[in-house]
């Protein structure tokens, strides 16, 4: 297949590039470098050293002999998707291009308008290329688990069977998301259903639970395909930032009880997954949603396993929760679909965690402390220190 | 109170802002005047001629000796927001100010694009503005009941209780809205929500049905306090529409087979139901939702009680549906908030049509027949004849 990464030069969107590349099929990324420009902004990086994209197409061509053109522009430019889409002709477009970070979101005014305006926008701007161009693309679309925030009923896939008053209907998932990223990705959800509805598109929405690991069969081939690994409290997520904090030496930090409850996978399922996804696409005008986790854990046990897992001595401590959510709650998510196309997890283990301590304690020196501490806290609607 | 009506110088903006003006208020309006730019790239117009906005206010202090500052200046502009509110220092904001016709956000992409990015960003920086200068500020938001779509359950008021699997839970209404305009709404209902729960926001959500009628009791005393009455295919409402088709003796056009139905309201509720809501504040951290509509009916039956009433011959006429949307549905939706506030319909009669030929007869030279044909559909993604 012909298969489109937009944001390909980003954590998940390179591995899964070269996972598809390496399966065979014909594999094209976009990227503006945004994500790049986040760092400089907030002074924060990779802990791990990435490669220009230029760099990192040009190894996998020397490594495997296969191409990944790259398209450099903004989903946001219209222009810029209809043209690229034209250009490479996707049989399936895989979307990862919007900014991915809770508390990048909670900043400020900007950032919060910012994130909804470009995840949004860039949205819109692919369902009406597809619209325009061929409504036969199928849209893979990278959601989150956090768009359904704490609910007291089990989390189904995207759908919920429901009977009021004697009578029944098949409705969207109701939502309760928590923080201006998570509703973005509400936002789009709704939008490409009604894709569906009047241009019968094809999508699979993956509402994907929060991700760890650094390597995959592919970035591990040669350092100069490494993806990125964030360690700082705006990009970093949990269980990476557990494992950084413990190779350092330092606590593992809880925000709040630590009873809080989320769904997680491994890197090596996430480029799977995007693989069956594409592989065994939508029909025409189907919404399809795939709840892209495996096992679901509470912030108290991720940090205990990260905690035994490790060979020294590592302390657990509580901060004040930046931000809003409930401490006690129930959590049970479904998340049958993707296994039942194919995916075998890899469950949280020893083995990766053993692994992503010699990752991080190779490159231990490029750490900054302070960036570790959470300073977005989701009650101020202004900039901390302002 | 001190009530900041956004979009006052709007079809119900205005007649809302001289309604709490006449009922002690302490009035306030904003306006960017894009309503009125909307008709000069249409070719559209008010049926009925309307003033400047500073006429408008010139006469309500003439007439009542109340003044009605004005603040001109566009949402999207968050320091404009900020200074307006920080001027003002509203008790309650009620927000109109959003691009509000779902035909406008069909168009083509940039009017989709515009369409959410205008309604969610102007949203945002209300809340934000309301999160930095007073969080006890009364949100008084408008909606649509377009943002539910056609369930088949009954449509409460903003909120379900469910059962699933034998837990329970109360949860947002699922929504299946049917435009680029209805999902913009979806999402600022979901952004204020959030708000509610981070900030303690004080939010009332409207869902509005199809208003109809051009006069209250404020518009009436002067022919410069007039509202628009819009008849084109893009800002025309229904019911409007089939009063203007049977004066002018042309068929009363449905979109359809007519059977799919809608829920409406008199324009003297719409006024008495922001009355009534600012009057009686959501909580701290309360997101309420009221379904603000009194009856629903049919297209045909919309179609067949203007035939009625007409002292004329009226003839109806199908027309292919240029909306993406169910004609044999289920429609059952519960308006029993506003009522328990004291809310006493003015439900849709003869009296109330007999008026409306009478004003639409008056201005009937100034109508553009050609303005009256859909020429937006939803099955299209590019602009019709383009």
């Amino acid at each position: 297949m012909r298969i489109l990464v937009l944001g390909g030069d980003g954590y998940l969107g390179w591995p899964t590039a070269m996972y598809l590349s390496a399966r065979g099929h014909d594999v094209g990324v976009v990227d503006s470098g945004v994500r790049r420009q986040y760092d400089h902004e907030l002074g924060s990086g990779s802990l791990v050293p990435i490669e220009a994209l230029r760099t990192r197409v040009k190894t996998w061509r020397e490594i495997t002999g296969c191409e990944i053109p790259a398209y450099t522009g903004d989903l946001c430019d219209a222009e810029f998707v209809y043209d690229t889409f034209r250009a490479f002709r996707p049989d399936a477009v895989v979307h990862f291009a919007e900014q991915r970070a809770a508390p990048y979101s909670m900043i400020d005014r900007q950032h919060a308008v910012y994130t909804q305006t470009n995840n949004v926008v860039g949205t819109l701007n692919v369902m009406y290329a597809i619209g325009e161009i061929d409504r036969d693309i199928h849209i893979v679309k990278l959601g989150t688990m956090g768009e359904y925030g704490q609910p007291n009923i089990d989390i189904e896939e995207g759908w919920l069977e429901v009977e009021h008053k004697g009578r029944k209907d098949r409705v969207l998932y109701p939502k309760k998301p928590g923080s201006f990223y998570h509703l973005s990705k509400v936002h789009d959800s709704h939008n490409l259903e009604f894709g569906c509805r009047i241009w019968d598109l094809r999508v699979t929405d993956l509402n994907q639970g929060v991700v760890y690991g650094q390597e995959t069969e592919q970035t591990a081939l040669d350092p100069r395909l490494a993806t990125r690994l964030d360690y700082d409290a705006v990009f970093g997520t949990v269980i990476n930032r557990f494992a950084i904090q413990a190779v350092l030496g330092i606590p593992l930090s809880i925000y709040g009880g630590g009873t809080q409850t989320r769904a997680v996978l491994d890197i090596r399922d996430t480029v799977e997954c995007i693989r069956l996804a594409c592989e065994n696409p939508a029909d025409r005008g189907e919404f399809r949603v795939f709840n892209q986790a495996t096992e679901q854990f509470s912030l108290q046990e991720m940090a205990k396993t990260v905690q035994n897992s490790f060979p020294g001595q590592v302390d657990i401590e509580y901060v004040d929760n930046p931000r809003v959510e409930a401490e006690n709650h129930y959590y049970n998510f479904t998340h049958t679909a993707l296994e039942s196309l194919g995916l075998k997890p890899h469950l949280l283990s020893d083995t990766l965690l053993h692994h992503m301590f010699d990752v991080i304690e190779a490159h231990r020196d490029r750490v900054d402390l302070d960036l570790l501490k959470p300073t977005v806290n989701w009650r101020h609607s202004h900039r901390a220190g302002t």
